[in-house]
C-alpha cells in the first residue's frame, strides 16, 4: 500500500497534516499578510525560551548548518578565539565551520559518550585567556547525549566569555530559560522538535550585543545582523523567504502551544524514547549512553553483534514495515539511531519495535541474542 | 471572499495546486526514495540548458542570493578578480557580497535602462588582463532588461576568462544553450519560472573546474564542490535538505515538461506579457524600459505622474481585487513592477489589468491621464 512511512530520524521528521496543509498557500513575500505571519512567528519563538526580553530572534533560509555558520560569523568578531570542547559529530561541524571563515579556533576532542565537563571548560578557559568564546552543542544528536547548558552557560557567564548555543535537536523539547542561562547566540531550525518541515533556521542573539556585530560577517546572506536590522526596518526577510516553510512552521508552533508548549512535548518524546528504549532492549539491543545519559530526542543503538547484521538489509527491513530508521553517525562503533522527535507517540514507537523485532528475527538474529 | 491572491511578483510566484499538493509528504533525507528524487530533479535541470555533458548541476537550500553567493565563492579563486558590469540592483548585491567574502571586485555602474555593452565589456578586460572572472545578471529583475548572455559569454571565452551568470529570473523562461554558450557556473532557483516554491537554488558548474574549486569556499555551508562531492559519493545532500521544496520542484518540472519546456514557456510569458502591456499602455501608463526592451519576465511601469498617487493605497486597492502588484526598485525614478512569471495565463493578466484601471479610476487617475 503507498501508505507513507514514519520518520524516526532527527528531521526531517514526521510532520501533521494540518502543518503541511498550511502549505497549499502561496504568500507574496513583500505582502502584509506574510510580514503579519513572520512577525507572530518570531514573538512565538522568543516565548518558548521566555527571551523576549533578553534577546532577538533572527529567521535565516537554509538548513540548520547555514543558522549555525551564521550565528558564528555574525556573533564571533574577526579577531576573536572560539573554542569547542568536542564530543561528536556536530560539534566538530562547529569547528570546522569557524575554521573555513578564517576565526581562530581551538578544539578539543573527548569521548562521545560522556557530556561536556564544565570543571574541563574552567580551567581551559582560566588557562588561555585569549578563548574569548565558547562553542556548545546542547544535544549532540551524533550520539544523542546531552551537555550540561545551564552549568556551560554559569562557566562562560562567571568568566566574561561569549557563549554560542547550536540547540538544533533540543529546542522545544529540552527546557530552555534565557532569563536564567546567559548566552550570546543560540540556534535550532524548523524541522526539529517544533515538528515544522526542514528549510529554514533561526538564531537568538542578545539584544544588547546585536547592532555591534555590524561588519563581523564574511557572508552576505549569513549576515544575521544585517537580517536583523533589514526586518526591524522593513518587515521583511532580506532575501526571497521559504514562504511554504514558514507558514507551515507558524502552523506546527500553533499546534505546540495547543499541545502545552515545552513540558508537554518533553513529556511526550520521553515516552516514545521510553517505549523504544523498553522495547528494543527485550529484544536485546543496548543503547550506545549509559541508561542515564540516554536523550528522549534520538538515541543510538549497538548493531547486533553477529556477522549476519548489515544496516542497510536492516533498514531496508524495517522500512518495508512503514518505519524508517537512522544510520549511526560513530565510526569506531557500529551502531544505527532511532529518534524519538517528530509527530508521532506511543503508538508509532511501539509498532517501529515491533518491525524491528521482525525484522531481527527474520534476519536470524532472534530476541536475547543480538 | 478568502480567495487566495495572484501574485504578479517575480518569486515567490503563483503555483499551481498540483506542485503545492507535491508537499503533503514527509520525506527521509536519508532514504533512496529521496536520493532518487534528487537524482532525477538535477537531471531534469541539466536538460533545460542542455547541459549533461558539460556541466554538473549542484542544489543548495537557502535563498537565490545563497546560491549566487556559493557560485561566486566556489568557483572564483581566492586571489582572482571579479568584475561586475552593473545594471542594476542584483548585479550591486553581487559585487557586494563578492567584496564581503574577500574576493577583489570591480563594479561598473552603468545606465538601468540600457543592457550590458558587449563591446565595452571587451574594452575592459583587454585594458586589465587582472580581471579573471566576468559576473553578469542575465535578466536584471529590478529592471527586467535582458543582458545578452551569449554575446558576453564569446567575450568572456575569446579572452581567456571566467564567467559566472545569475540567471535567477530567466532560467525555464529564456533560451539559454550550454552547448552554444560558454560559462563557468549559471545560477537560477525553485521559486522563479519552473514554478516550485521558494527554498533552494542550483547552480550548474563546468564539469572540468568542479573538482579544481576545492578549497576555495570561505563558507562551509556555501561550499558547492563539498555539496557536489558528497552528493556524487552518496546521492545524498550533505546537510538537512528542504525536502518538500525538493518535491514541489520536481512535481513543477514535470509540468513544465507537459507544457513543452522552455519554448512553451517563454510563449505563455510573453503573452502574458503583452497582454499586461497593451493592457496598461491603453490606461496610459508607460514602461520605464524602451519597447524594444522589455522582457517577458517582470515589467517595470512609470508610476502615475500626479501627486494623488501613492504606491500603498494603489498596491491595497489592487490587492483588495486579488492581485499582488510589486514595487519599484530604482531610486531616481517612482516605479512600480509586475511579474510575467508564475503559473499563471492571459486571463490573469487580463483580470489586473481590470483592476489596475478601476483602482486608477477610484484615486481619480483615470485612463489617459496617468
Ligand atoms: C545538533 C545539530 N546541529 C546541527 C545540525 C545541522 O542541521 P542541518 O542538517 O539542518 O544543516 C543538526 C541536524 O541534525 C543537529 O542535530
Ligand atoms: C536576478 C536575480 N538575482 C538574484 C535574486 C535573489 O534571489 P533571492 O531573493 O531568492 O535571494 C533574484 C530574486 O528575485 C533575482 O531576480
Amino acid at each position: 500500500m503507498d501508505r507513507d512511512n514514519i520518520l524516526l530520524t532527527p528531521g526531517p521528521l514526521t510532520t501533521t497534516l494540518r502543518t503541511k496543509l498550511a502549505m497549499l498557500k502561496d504568500w507574496g513575500s513583500w505582502d502584509a499578510d506574510f510580514n503579519a505571519l513572520t512577525a507572530d512567528l518570531r514573538r512565538r519563538l522568543l516565548d518558548v525560551i521566555h527571551a523576549a526580553d533578553s534577546h532577538v530572534v533572527v529567521p535565516l533560509q537554509g538548513s540548520g548548518t547555514f543558522s549555525v555558520e551564521a550565528a558564528v560569523a555574525t556573533v564571533v568578531p574577526r579577531d576573536a578565539h572560539l573554542l569547542v570542547l568536542d564530543n561528536g559529530a556536530y560539534c566538530q561541524r562547529m569547528g570546522k565551520l569557524a575554521t573555513l571563515m578564517g576565526r581562530r579556533t581551538t578544539v578539543h576532542s573527548r569521548a562521545e559518550d560522556q557530556p561536556i565537563s564544565p570543571a574541563e571548560l574552567e580551567g581551559l578557559l582560566r588557562a588561555d585567556p585569549s578563548i574569548s568564546h565558547v562553542g556548545l552543542i546542547h544535544c549532540e544528536t551524533g550520539t544523542g547525549v546531552v551537555n550540561p547548558l545551564a552549568e556551560i552557560a554559569e562557566v562562560c557567564e562567571r568568566l566574561g566569555r561569549g557563549l554560542i548555543v547550536d540547540a538544533m535537536s533540543s529546542f522545544g523539547a529540552l527546557p530552555i530559560d534565557a532569563r536564567t542561562i546567559r548566552f550570546d547566540a543560540l540556534v535550532a531550525a524548523s524541522g526539529k522538535c517544533l515538528e515544522g518541515v526542514p528549510g529554514m533556521g533561526f538564531v537568538f542573539i542578545r539584544r544588547d550585543l546585536v547592532d555591534a556585530c555590524a561588519g563581523n560577517s564574511h557572508s552576505l546572506a549569513m549576515d544575521l545582523q544585517d537580517q536583523h536590522a533589514y526586518m526591524q526596518r522593513t518587515g521583511q526577510w532580506r532575501f526571497t523567504p521559504p514562504t511554504h516553510v514558514v507558514a507551515a512552521l507558524a502552523e506546527a508552533m500553533r499546534q505546540f502551544a495547543e499541545e502545552g508548549g515545552q513540558p508537554a512535548r518533553l513529556a511526550r518524546y520521553q515516552d516514545n524514547c521510553r517505549t523504544l528504549v523498553d522495547g528494543l532492549g527485550a529484544l536485546g539491543l543496548r543503547t550506545f549512553l549509559a541508561p542515564e545519559l540516554v536523550s528522549p530526542i534520538i538515541v543510538t543503538f549497538h548493531a547486533p553483534a553477529d556477522a549476519r547484521y548489515d544496516f542497510r538489509a536492516f533498514y531496508a527491513a524495517v522500512k518495508a514495515q512503514g518505519y524508517l530508521l537512522y544510520p549511526g553517525k560513530l565510526t569506531q562503533v557500529e551502531t544505527f539511531r532511532v529518534g524519538c522527535i517528530g509527530a508521532i507517540g506511543r503508538l508509532e514507537m511501539q509498532q517501529a519495535v515491533d518491525a524491528v523485532g521482525r525484522t531481527l528475527a527474520a534476519m536470524g538474529l532472534p530476541a536475547g541474542r543480538a
